[in-house]
């Protein structure tokens, strides 16, 4: 097996002032890709350093992927290194430098010439199309070694290494196919999801099952290869199965799904719309149903009703409400959402109430959020949480527990 | 200035199972100990590789903040590593070993065996006290080099670096002291910029000013190295001068602004309350307001108008004004923000509307975006963009613009 090693490049990474996440994701890819990942270095933009780099990577290494430094600064210095390292000069790739220069046009600013240098590739690589940004990547092979350079912005890179650069590599191999699919989890913690299904885990190899957790959701990512997409599917298919069996009730969507698709998927379905009155959720999960284009048919919008007197003037809660239990209660949050309902006119509506933090307004703990859900002519059901954590993590648990009620509400009304 | 690197260890960063955040941390204060920071590397947990990538870095760099490697399992082997690195011998250190074997005992559990590993150091090592995990920590000094062990996990790293490494380093040491500054634009782009203050940048070595571009907006973070804070201060405040001079009226903030909370200081230092009418945007706007703490006093609220049926029935848009001039029009925007202000009772609002895309439904161009402001009784001041990239980068954009140009727009109202 082949060995490959990342180097990211960006003095913003030596600064810490951002996380080097695209090695993560590179990482991710190359084992699933057949190789070996030993090491990773980051380092500056100095050309010196990255030279040297480069040397210590391909004194150990097939393949060195470059994350960063191809923007048009005079900082931006990676593929100038890697050109004079493996001999070659860099010449303009036309189709690049075109879309450049249109999107100037397009934008209506002037084009400073430092632009033009982004279009610049190192000569006989195979050239990575940005169709999120400005400059290209690319692929260059020596003799025994290849050299990958990437852009450094998460939206420009992924989905270069998932549109471009996985496929080439994929040309001509003999397990040639490599298929991904990923369940997603919500209401069940990491270690909980793996202690369930350890036995299972632990003895896959073909297809590989990675559990994965961020912002407070857990996947797991089953990738199978073999010699053609029916073969993988079928591995996949019987990983998926057996895991069904032991976790299926905390299952929610597969690839490309989020809480929120899989709900606006479901309004569109049985035609409903739905609106939201949003407290302490401040227009986060407006701004998670608004997200996904084309759902204007089934979100009708919301009143973010920040302060009291908003809750009072725009919703009609009223003033004795407010001051007997308080904004963060069950009362206030029946009260938003039956008064949102009927000023949306939307079949479906969801309030939001609650404390967020940092401090607290009312006595009330931080983390404690009231839910509210009315659906048709029944009667509002009311959700108490007790969060945890920031003020970010408490407003997204927020809306996914949201979402998440919302989703299993409109199941059950349907089986009525 | 001396050199410093940083070495992670473990197999989980090269599967991309987590992000390398402790590199990110310690690069943070590895700049305000005085350190020149050029590598780091992330290497699995295999002895020959660990070894290779010491040699490495210690050809280049004069201390070596090894993370990760020393929990209890077989797996762990960075002390290991580094005491034949350095010829010397595990020792076992009492006190660890005490709070290991009264931690077995407190959570009534048999202590195995591989456990008291955690409590071997590495002879003549300065140890490090773990508060919040078994594994102590340590620095090792030799004739000229350091090499200093961190647990992996970050909530035992966190704090040991804190509490224990940082004030180790600053005992009886004449300290080079670094200090950064930000300087936040807005409303110009990173090559334009970098074309304004190229002689700037080319010619400064103490402070360093660099380039950071991300979510749309430019920064330059100037760094200087004195031998105390009030001379490093004195340098960054020369070459902000100079840079202002040049390009001050793109500059919004500095270290730890953004736009919205910039805006949110002016409102509250004026004493104003301000609503917003979100249709393109639906949510984001009001999402970042209430992102910042405290915030209830100056964000009344908003309408998420995404359907024209809520911008008749909520906002009272006349419905001959949607069939003449559309949703997305000049007329739109003033109707939602001369509405939204009476609804809200606010001294400031803001509307947008627009075409996020990827597709239209009113045969305007995706990005079409107006943006309206009304600030008291005066008169409402649209403003028409065209924005481009994706749907999540025109909301941004959008966002972004309405609190440049709010901030603006009070400006003036208080010059009057």
């Amino acid at each position: 097996m082949k060995r490959a090693e990342i180097i990211a490049v960006g003095t913003e990474l030596l600064l810490g002032q951002i996380a080097n996440t695209n090695a993560q994701f590179l990482a991710k890819h190359l084992s699933t890709l057949g190789y070996h990942h030993h090491f990773q270095t980051v380092v500056g933009d100095n050309s010196d350093r990255l030279k040297h780099a480069l040397e210590v990577a391909s004194s150990r290494s097939d393949l060195i992927i470059l994350t960063g430094g191809l923007g048009p600064t005079k900082d931006d210095l990676t593929k100038e290194v890697v050109s004079e390292f493996v001999d070659e000069t860099l010449v303009y790739h036309q189709p690049s430098l075109q879309f450049i220069e249109q999107y100037f046009i397009k934008v209506n600013r002037p084009m400073t010439e430092n632009n033009k240098k982004q279009a610049l590739v190192i000569d006989h690589s195979h050239v990575l199309v940005n169709k999120n940004g400005m400059a290209p990547g690319m692929v260059y092979e020596s003799e025994n070694k290849q050299f990958v350079l990437l852009p450094g912005p998460p939206k420009e890179m992924i989905p270069m290494v998932e549109n471009e650069l996985i496929p080439y590599f994929l040309i001509g191999k003999e397990m040639n196919t490599i298929v991904s699919k990923e369940l997603k989890f919500f209401g069940i913690g990491e270690s909980i999801l793996e202690t369930k299904i350890l036995d299972i885990l632990e003895t896959q190899s073909n297809p590989t099952i990675a559990p994965l957790a961020s912002e407070g959701e857990v996947m797991l990512r089953i990738t199978a290869s073999a010699s053609n997409e029916l073969e993988a599917n079928r591995l996949i298919e019987k990983a998926e199965h057996e895991i069904r069996e032991r976790v299926g009730q905390y299952i929610y969507g597969t690839t490309g799904d989020n809480l929120f698709i899989v709900l606006s998927k479901k309004l569109k379905e049985l035609n409903l719309t739905i609106s939201a009155a949003e407290s302490l959720t401040g227009g986060l999960f407006s701004k998670r149903m608004t997200d996904i284009p084309g759902n204007s048919s089934i979100f009708t919008g919301s009143i973010v009703c920040y302060s009291n007197e908003m809750k009072q003037n725009l919703l009609n809660v009223p003033s004795e409400l407010l001051a007997n239990y308080g904004a963060v209660s069950e009362e206030c949050a029946k009260s938003l959402v039956e008064n949102m309902q009927g000023l949306a006119k939307s079949n479906i509506s969801i309030s939001f109430t609650g404390e967020a933090g940092p401090s607290t307004l009312e006595n009330v703990p931080v983390g404690k959020v009231y839910i509210g859900i009315k659906i048709g002519d029944s009667e509002p059901v009311i959700k108490e949480y007790q969060f945890s954590g920031t003020r970010e993590q408490i407003r997204l648990s927020s809306v996914k527990n949201g979402a998440s009620l919302l989703i299993k509400l409109i199941n059950e009304s349907q089986d009525l």
